[in-house]
């Protein structure tokens, strides 16, 4: 498999993660919750790759069954590496998910998609009961906002008539998230573009005005979800 | 063109259009209001493309020069065959736009999308300053959801979150829609499903409630839209 190898010597999180040793420790408090036959919803991102990494580990161990619902093609791919089943939110509904994020606020409020994959892991959270947010301590902010501009996932053709309500609802600076490795934008895995936009003050109305926009397919802010927030 | 022959004889709209003579006379009012330079959003569905065949006559007479932003594939090549020029939101801002409707109700409120292009509509119908809605007397009720179910776009993977959520806010009746000449549910021209959802009482909010359900790319209803309501 063509994938084995870049996913152990050529993928970012493989080598280069940032914080691994805090990560590391939310990882194995994890994989301590995982029971035998549990349906789990798999967040993308670093965190959730060591997660997965230390619940394969445990799986293997003490020979128990368990399915994945991944939320990205990165996912999906090193769960088939690690011999983790994979679903589709179409043929189950996750017992359980766990995630990362950018931000965590006071309210247990996130901003999520740095890594372009906010959309997958909405369906995913929503879809779940309970949702476990790994982050080590960088992540706490004392309001959305504070470090990182909002990801925005956006139709092509819908591009202007979102950065103009976008400045209506108080952007104060929007830019279109570059690829490296292709030329121009990044394309999201469901075909869609990525917008990143700062705002002078998100409010909890914020979500749902962003995705009311026409052309609006998902932002990262996740206000009000069902998720309880791990760390070291 | 394969399409000339297929549009002047086998779509449906070119022999089976209802109301036929009703919907001509507010083609004609259309047509009326096109000046030169004009940059014009063009709905999809029969009475639009009526409009189309008066916008395209008075062109050709009056020797304008006109753009139009189309809505469908229906659409554009019906402007390709008709000679007129088209660009898209990316390129121009339409100064006003022409469309159909399913329903309209006594606030302007509209269901729209049984012909499956209200993703492509809204995002012209939210750019342009004025919109013309083109309907015959069938189409008034006096609340939305009195005959046409809701027409909501789903990314394929929520399908079941979207049905669950859907019936959490009072929707009685959900289908999903299915093709003719392609086996199974018909696929929008954005790659989605559309379920079809019934509700018990449709209120001024739904269309953004509906909006923020994770998986949902948009929806049929248009609440508080820029529009004006042509008519016989």
């Amino acid at each position: 498999m063509i994938w084995d190898n870049k996913i152990a010597t050529t993928l970012q999180w493989s080598s280069e993660i940032s914080n691994k040793e805090q990560k590391e420790k939310v990882a194995d408090k994890i994989a301590e919750r995982v029971r035998d036959g549990d349906v789990i919803g798999v967040g993308s991102g670093s965190t959730s790759y060591l997660a997965l990494l230390a619940i394969s580990r445990k799986v293997k161990e003490q020979k128990l069954s368990v399915v994945a619902i991944p939320t990205s093609h990165e996912v999906s791919l090193t769960c088939s590496i690690m011999g983790i089943p994979t679903t589709t939110l179409l043929n189950a509904r996750p017992d359980w998910s766990f995630d990362g994020a950018d931000e965590v606020d006071p309210n247990k409020g996130l901003i999520k998609g740095r890594g372009g994959a906010m959309f997958a892991e909405k369906l995913v959270i929503k879809s779940s009961p309970e949702n476990y947010i790994l982050v080590d301590s960088s992540k706490f902010v004392s309001f959305l906002g504070e470090k990182f501009a909002t990801p925005i996932e956006v139709d092509p053709r819908a591009l202007n008539l979102v950065e103009t309500e976008l400045l209506k609802l108080g952007a104060n600076e929007i830019s279109l998230r570059l690829a490296k490795g292709k030329d121009g934008p990044i394309i999201s895995e469901a075909g869609n573009l990525i917008l990143d936009a700062r705002f002078n003050k998100i409010t909890s109305d914020y979500e749902k005005e962003i995705k009311a926009i026409p052309g609006v397919i998902e932002s990262g802010l996740f206000i009000n979800y069902a998720v309880e927030i791990l760390t070291t």
